[in-house]
Parts: C-alpha cells; structure tokens; sequence
C-alpha cells in the first residue's frame, strides 16, 4: 500500500480510503490513486468491489470457440444486445478449441479489467480463473462447464437432445443407429454421447459400441466413418450427429445418394429445411443461451452474490424429413 | 500542459519529454504522466503520433452490420486473427444497418482509445470521424466506403461481379433477367446493381426497368416480388441477386417449384453445392476482406502515412447448376 501511496503522491491513508469507497477524497486523487494501483498490479491485494466500483472499463470479454461458427456468431450477437441496453462494449476471441488459446484470451482481458467475462471453456482447467475471481471480476460460463471452478453456468439439455433423437428413430423402426461426435474430451460431445445412451436403452434399441465415432473432424475422416458404419453385414439404418460441422460434413459426403440414413442432427442450421430431403435436427437457440448468460453476468456484476447457478436450455426435435425415413 | 503536470506531480519538462518520446524519464513517471493526459482528456490538444506510442491501449474497434451474419462473422475472424498476430484485442459491435448505432459504436470505441477502427458503415456521413483521424486513429472502412471524408478502404469488386452474372446468364440464351438488391441507398447495393445494367448492355440483352426490385427485405416481400416478375405476359426466365440473404429468401419462396428461374446469387454461403440445384454464385472472400483490412490497418498503426487507399478484391462466378439453365 505504500508503494501505491508513494506512486500517487498521496497518505496512506488516502490509499485506503479510496480502496474502501470512503468519502473526503477529490475524484481526481481518487483516479491517480487508482492509476496507481493498476500500473503496481496491487488489486488482487485490495479489496476488489469497492476498487471496481470506481473504476469500471465498461467492457466485458466474450471468449467463445469459433465466431465465425454460425452458431458462435448467434450468441455473440446476442451477448452484444444485451451489452448495448447496459452500456457495456464487448471484447471478443476465438481459442479455437485450444485450452492455452482460452486462457491467454481470458487472462488478456482481465488484465484490461473487463467488468466480466463470459466463456465458451475450451479446456478443463480454470483455476487459473480463481484470482481473478476472487478479485470480483464475475465469470459465466456457457455451453459448457469450468472445469475445476464453482461458477455460474448456462448449458442446452445435451442430454435429454439425443435421447430424444435416439427415441424419434426408434419410433419409425430403427434399431440399429449410429452416432457420429465430436472429440470426446469436449464437455457437450460426452454428455451427447451419454444422452445417445442413455436414449439407446431407454428405446431399448440396444446400443453398439461399433457404430459410435467419436471425433471425425473433416469431411473425408466422415466420409469413411460413414463406409464402415453403413455398410458391412449388420450396417446401421439411422444416424445422430452431434453437432452441426459433423451434420454437414455427412450431407456432404452422402451428396447425390440415394441410399441414405435416416439422420437427425444436434444444432439447428440456416437452409436444413431447404436440403432435399430436409434435415431432422435437435433445435436450442444460441442467441437465448447468449442471452441467458449475459444476463446472469449482469446479474452479478449488479451485485447478485446468491450461490453459482447452473441454467439449462430446453431443446427440441423439429422434424423435417431427413429423421422420418423408416428401416 | 501544466494541468497535466500538476495532476501528475511533476514539472511542465518532464510532460513535455514524455509526450515528445525524449529519453531520461523513469517508465513510473512516464505513466503517471500518461495516466493524467488520460484522465484530463487532452490528448487532441497534443501529439497524437507521439502520444499514442506510449498509450497504446491493445485494442482495435470493429463496427459492422450483424455478427450474427455469416459473412460478417468469417471477417471477424480474420479480423481477430491478424489482430492476435498483432498483440492486439478486438472489440466489435453491430449496427444493425442503422446509421446513428454505427456512430455511436464508432465514437464508443474511440472513447476507449482504441489503436485503430474497422467499420462496415451503415450511413453515408462520416465527417463524425474526422476529429479522431486527425488526432491520430487510423481508420479503414471495408465493405463499403466512407461517405464524406478520405479514407483507406477495403471493396470487393461489386460491378465486376454482376457484369459476370449477367454475361454468364446471357451466355445460357437468357434475354429477360431480372434483378433483386438490397436497399438502394447501401453502397453495394447499388454498385452490383450499375454492374447488372452494365452487364445488359454489355451483353445486348437489355435492361429491363421492370425487371429489378430493390430492398426486398424478408420472404414474404421476395415471394410477391418472384410472381410479378415471373408472371405475367413478358417473364423474366432468370435471376440474380444482389446478397447471400436474397438469396436464401428466394431458394425459401420457390422451395419445391419446377418451374425455376435460372439463378445466380451474389455472396456465396455454406451448403450451396448441397441444395438442388446447387447454386450458383459470385463468389469472394469474407475473411480476405477482413485481412485486408486488418492489414491495412496496422500498416497504418505503424506508420505508413502514404495517402489513403482503395483496395478492390476480386470476385468469382461459381457455377453449381441454378445459373447454367438454358433459356
């Protein structure tokens, strides 16, 4: 603190009132002393809401996986609305799906001091965030959990999707139904694949560990998922993806045959309803989850300080043609 | 000046060196110098070149239409990406086409001492930006050029692109093609519109007034539009359309129709191979633009201070299937 008092010009005493929103101090000493405190990296010592009181940046930080990934651009349009109403301007960036891409983008902008943070986890370890956290800046996390912090979260029903799905094919007399991933250390490409399960017994269709693929991530590794999983002698009849990169991947490949999977897909995508036949998909509405976080970030930098919550998002199977097909 | 050095505690020289960059300042005081000229405002009364080398604030501004548009989303990305190369963050904000929320965004950033602005302008007055540009933000527009002041720009070649669609229709027997743009007060808009009449001429196939319809904005106004057009004594036998989001609204109205018009779209958009038939578009590059203009921008940041520049990105036809239907 005295190195805080010597670089500001100011008593101690000064220092500490600042640091505890007491009055008798002219704002424009108010400032130096916090100019002070930033430039000593000294907030983490200090008592982080009263110094955030009197110094908000009026950002928050957004870090999400991909913007250009339709279903990023969505939330991050509506992380924006909301910022706009509470005069906050948004920070943005994309890790790519790299746990070190993640933390540098989150350490950056806390080291700007945005006011919150709202992150799409890449990886599973976000003690990294604790400090910080501590300090008072709020953190929401959204579409999937933190790894090893107690923090707000807001997902989609991963789960309860592709049971849904898995009971839709089985309904038109599908048996044997494959599912398709994304890598299995991503939280919602696990929990997709325990709701294929879980679906998969509950139809009691039975499930078959040869027709689960787990991480195809072009058009040609699923291109060759889809020859070894349709075909064979006990090939399958109806396909879930999870997620809408791998739906595509899978149209794309199976483009101009006609013996097509009957096929249901995790995430809506503009033009499904147009593709022929239309696809079959599990719905959740990105912007509602952008929305949802953003306003429980708000929430908390208001001053809610109830128990870490964790918000989940209905979803719903919008059927189309592609999932209707019976075996 | 001495406003400055009261604030900071030190004397009217020591400001002057650390705003004139002269050595033998303690990087302490320079900061807290710094710090003052923040909070006092002065920085347009000073040298913003030097200044701004000392007071960077690791941040570049990115105003465009809507994030959530696909288009606009792979330019952020590139936008992020150089941005990433650079050390810098990038903040962005939508304008939703509105020519007051690009101005407010634009002197939002500005507020925050941003490095360097981005901005797909929604409005044609840009004259709001001259204080800033003259106090030393660099500023590039992309997409579309600023309305009334000088400035570097970034362009895809709008004219270029409908004279191709028209010349390739017409190379497919077609004599009546019409056209649909965007709100003919949007730059591109009307460019790719004087390239469609360019187009006609060029290929001796006439302009039909009558045939172009300008600011359709949803599926509805784009299905009246198709059946005047398409109807009638004299139809049209083919179509361009001036965005990706025209686009989408007539392949929408003539979902599961035979009697299609030969089609090209300007903008291209994922799953246009897909759809039957595939479409075909003019093609150019989201992300080259955003790079681009990114690259211009710190080109900029740096020091260039050659005159501004209008950079034109080729375009390409793409031919899928909807545009090689003979007349």
């Amino acid at each position: 603190m005295s190195d805080v008092a010597r670089l500001a010009g100011v008593s101690i005493k000064t220092v500490s009132r600042v640091v505890n929103d007491e009055p008798g101090v002219h704002p424009a000493t108010a400032e130096r002393v916090l100019a002070a405190i930033d430039q000593l990296g000294f907030r983490r010592n200090l008592s982080a809401r009263n110094l955030r009181r009197g110094s908000s940046t009026g950002t928050i930080g957004l870090v999400l996986e991909d913007v250009a990934n339709p279903f990023y651009s969505g939330m991050t349009r509506a992380v924006e609305e909301i910022a706009r109403l509470r005069g906050r301007q948004v920070l943005t960036g994309s890790s790519d799906e790299q746990p070190a891409r993640e933390r540098e983008l989150a350490l950056e902008f806390c080291a700007r001091r945005v006011d919150g943070l709202l992150i799409v986890p890449a990886g599973l370890q976000h003690g990294y965030l604790t400090p910080e956290m501590r300090a008072g800046t709020p953190v929401v996390f959204l579409d999937r959990p933190a790894g090893d912090v107690v923090a707000d979260t807001v997902l989609v029903d991963n789960i309860g999707g592709t049971i849904e799905a898995v009971r839709h094919l089985a309904a038109h007399g599908h048996r044997r139904i494959a599912f398709f991933g994304d890598a299995p250390d991503i939280f919602t490409a696990n929990e997709r694949l325990r709701g294929f399960r879980e679906g998969c017994v509950r139809a009691d269709v039975g499930y078959h560990e040869e027709l689960v693929v787990m991480g195809p991530h072009d058009e040609h590794t699923v291109a060759e998922a889809l020859r070894r999983v349709f075909g064979g002698r006990q090939p399958a009849t109806a396909l879930v993806t999870g997620n809408n990169r791998i739906t595509v991947y899978v149209l794309r490949a199976l483009a101009g045959r006609t013996d097509r999977p009957a096929l249901v897909g995790f995430d809506d995508f503009e033009l499904a309803d147009l593709l022929s036949p239309p696809v079959t998909v599990i719905a959740h509405d990105a912007s509602a989850l952008g929305k949802a976080a953003a306003d429980l970030l708000f929430a908390r930098m208001d001053g809610d300080s109830s128990p870490p919550r964790r918000v989940v998002l209905p979803v719903r199977l919008v059927p189309r043609g592609s999932g209707e097909v019976t075996a």
